[in-house]
């Protein structure tokens, strides 16, 4: 099957890389799903990919990180490039479209064909958009998009993903709420390479600069590196948005000549297959022929019979088998 | 070896199930690092465990969780029960400290040989406290404790894990926080068995008794079925903790007449072997024989030759073989 691949995923492929954003919502929906004529449009996919710019943005809700992605999306338009935009909200397994004002707030762009805006949503599986988002990330890019934004909300282990699926990822922060010191605590400055101080004309802008140069500086860091720049924006009326794009520029550049970029990409390969595999694995464990295996295992485990290390190796072994 | 276990892992467990809290501690620690000897003392506890009523604690922070937590220890030990309490916080993955604080407002039981008190840190593992906790929880209840409350900061993922795992889920709040509200968005309110208006002095306390009413009138809810019961406390003060206690024992009472008791037990365990599956999977992708086919599969994918559902599939193969 794999050789022949059926005719619908690769109309879908063939349209969406002709720029019809419905073939590609479909694409992106079949990735949400975890669908079974995925394999087949990876597949098609493979030799396709690699030409796109990932950018992930990440920051506090209310820093206006969906205003900055809009007025660089803008900016990306007028360069003549086509743009992506997936936002993940990894924090609500159950209601999954809270990203739904931001979109609005993008439709400025809806009705562009350069344009993808996608808000992801977990479909109530634990770990499936850390398996998703990498897989929508890769139809974009094989679908001709240039830059491929992806924008989350959250603290901890939301913002530390989406850095690992990003070549470039920006900080987001406004004054006066403390962001910075809290970047700092939850481990997010080390992964951002541009820092963004958005509503630049609000009181405490300076101070919130000041704090992030001083815990920029404080980093260790070799000849060579990379030195994460900081932009004042205040993205609602477009202003700092063209120096922010030109650090981005800056960024990409260093990536090639510093071949980090090509290690990054290699780290996100190793994540998107690890993740992969272990959404492959839950899946064998939930549908094992029987269907029931780990509840088999589950009623021993109760009585006392076995241990749960014991039942995982003889869960794992028929899973495989 | 697992018929043979080395006596020092053996030796820890009989010292924890004579109350010694330096040997408990040790188990936990262990379990925390996914220690190698877990194996042997697992084997050792499986038929020692399923005794004790395990309680789950979610809310917002601010809301006097851990108060509540606290007074409610109290209450179990004056009724001559060892509790236990493991406090967990799934938002940090790098800090691993964050309930320090919490942990010294329990301090009044600290010389108490019949109180466990413990933060769980995740140690940089994405995944990690998912496995972790419940066999934490495992060591307790092996180690003869009649209570172990697990007590989780953060939203979403977090309370849903913490009610999978729980005999019984307090579901905290506190007035005017729209907590109420917050709640049913998460989801967190069908997880809910108990639930506490905590500050019940504060004003708004009515209005949040009287939202909590209404949505849990809402919810479908079968004749024999548990309709949730809110009480009001002041726990700073031990206002409304015996009524609590109390609430719990109805709801203890309800899940051995209904059956739903054992169902959850076994949803536990079913849970706790996919976890710990998952674990090691996710240990032998990271450390193959030769070390790199992962780093192999990830160029292939970068440079087109194959796509990550394939090389996930050959992964799966090569780790469980």
């Amino acid at each position: 099957m794999a050789d022949h691949p059926t005719r619908a995923p690769g109309d879908a492929v063939e349209r969406a890389r002709a720029g019809d954003p419905r073939a590609l919502a479909r694409l992106v929906s079949l990735v949400e799903d975890g669908a079974p004529e995925l394999r087949a449009i990876m597949k098609a996919l493979a030799p396709l990919a690699g030409g796109a710019r990932v950018i992930g943005l990440t920051g506090s809700p209310g820093v206006g990180k969906s205003t900055v992605t809009s007025a660089l999306l803008g900016g990306y338009r007028q360069r003549g490039l086509r743009a992506g935009v997936l936002a993940v909200d990894p924090s609500s397994p159950f209601t999954g479209g809270a990203l739904l004002g931001d979109r609005i707030r993008m439709q400025d762009h809806a009705t562009d064909e350069g344009v993808f805006i996608r808000s992801m949503a977990t479909r109530g599986h634990l770990g499936g958009l850390a398996a998703a988002t990498p897989q929508a990330v890769r139809v974009l890019d094989a679908a001709g998009f240039d830059v491929i934004m992806v924008e989350t909300v959250g603290v901890g282990q939301a913002e530390v993903a989406v850095a690992s699926l990003a070549d470039s990822t920006l900080v987001v922060v406004a004054p006066g709420m403390g962001d910075a010191v809290q970047a700092a605590k939850a481990g997010i400055l080390e992964t951002g390479d541009v820092f963004v101080v958005n509503k630049a004309d609000k009181p405490g802008a300076q101070e919130a600069i000041r704090d992030l140069r001083t815990m920029i500086a404080m980093a260790p860091r070799g000849p060579g590196d990379w030195k994460p720049p900081i932009v004042s924006t205040q993205a609602m009326a477009g202003a700092g948005i063209e120096e922010l794009a030109g650090r981005i520029d800056e960024h990409w550049a260093w990536l090639d000549s510093s071949g980090e970029g090509g290690r990054r990409r290699l780290a996100r390969a190793r994540e998107e297959i690890a993740a992969l595999a272990l959404a492959a694995l839950r899946q064998r464990m939930s549908g094992l022929p029987g269907g029931s295996l780990l509840d088999t295992l589950a009623g021993r485990v109760v009585s006392g019979d076995t241990d749960p290390y014991a039942a995982a190796d003889e869960l794992v072994s028929a899973a495989a088998g």
